[in-house]
């Protein structure tokens, strides 16, 4: 197989890095099918680890600094585990995130890192958004995309039709959302639905379910969109776990 | 006066882009001594404002696309203000962030930006720690560090035998703090004391204030450092503004 650089009609996407590589092959080993090693990579427990799943999955494990040299500009990266590319419904039941529009790979993945760590593992996506199985998204999630299920959806309203169930409480993150987010009970099955980061939400959310705002001076225009993000999951599940 | 690359023993830094040079010229414009504008941006109420304080405050303003291909990689930056490092003091008696041994210079920035957005503009950095006059720090947090005051210690120690009020409230965030963070009652003034990206705090915190976590899954080792300490400035300060 070539070993080219990502692109995101490809149908094969990669982890850059020992512990984003260990937690597709801990979480979604049936997806991982190439593990290549960089000869300076020091004898560890982590390369113990990867090598045994490997072993015991059948999962090609070679030495290759030649892969590095192409898909890898980061000195420390000493892993990269090849991830076919899958597709994930979300649970209908369960509490969801959905990011309208996102920008930003480095953000989505530290959105879906505060999403495996609060254990909301539903994200929606409104197209047009970052590329989930872009490898930036991957390593910024430090590999915590293996733990969640995201879809992308051409409109709000083809992921609003999505639900179904009618139970749905939805909390669009706005600046001029009607309550503030430490004094609104969060339902659940919950939607956090978050804006874009240099535009936010459309002024028409201020009609889907609840909006809410989260309080801050006039100091700066907005919170960034990890932060708002994960300041809504906190409220959100704060004395679930 | 030749221009260079940032190191951290100059005696000038910069801002890199309109909306953080703003920052500096609305908020410092005395620490301010001159601004370079890009040949391409374009005339807008941004460029017309930036221009209006040059001229009042006397502050050299020039078109001079050298110094970008010089300091500046993005395409999308048009203006550079070159800022005269200052010192601060902290707020005996406000609130604080401390940052003990931050490694990450976009980190560090996008806290910077949530402390100016929850008021609390005091922040303490324990050696090593980041330079915050690091281009990169001051762009990451899209200029909000011109609303903080912030201050280096050699050690915890210095820092704590500094506050000389004995009426402070220290906060240390562990992943095996003893009090969940939604059940602490953060009283003021208080310091939340956040560890390095990689290693968290010392143990030895543990002896320190009241220590807190935020609970989350075990999907995720921890939270991003920006992530947590957003949310304990949000915990900590809802209800004020």
């Amino acid at each position: 197989m070539a070993i080219k650089r990502y692109k995101k009609e490809d149908l094969m996407t990669y982890c850059l890095g020992a512990t984003v590589s260990l937690e597709y092959l801990n979480i979604r080993p049936d997806k991982v099918t190439h593990v290549y090693l960089h000869s300076a990579f020091y004898e560890s427990e982590t390369k113990e680890k990867i090598e045994r799943i490997c072993r015991e999955r059948g999962i090609p494990c070679e030495v290759n600094d030649k892969v590095f040299s192409i898909l890898s500009q980061k000195e420390n990266c000493f892993v990269i585990a090849m991830i076919k590319k899958y597709s994930c419904d979300l649970d209908k039941t369960g509490s969801h995130v959905v990011l309208v529009n996102p920008g930003n790979s480095g953000n989505a993945g530290t959105i879906i890192r505060s999403c495996a760590g609060f254990g909301v593992k539903n994200i929606a996506i409104i197209r047009p958004g970052v590329d989930f199985f872009d490898p930036k998204v991957i390593r910024a999630s430090m590999g915590a995309l293996s733990r969640v299920n995201f879809k992308y959806y051409d409109s709000w309203e083809e992921y609003e039709a999505s639900d179904g169930t009618g139970k749905r409480h939805f909390y669009p993150f706005m600046l001029d959302g009607s309550s503030l987010l430490h004094e609104t009970k969060i339902e659940k099955p919950f939607s956090l639905i978050m804006g874009n980061e240099a535009t936010g939400l459309p002024a028409s959310f201020a009609k889907v379910g609840h909006p809410v705002r989260i309080e801050h001076t006039d100091n700066i225009d907005s919170l960034n969109l990890p932060i708002a993000t994960s300041i809504g999951l906190y409220e959100a599940t704060k004395g679930n776990f």
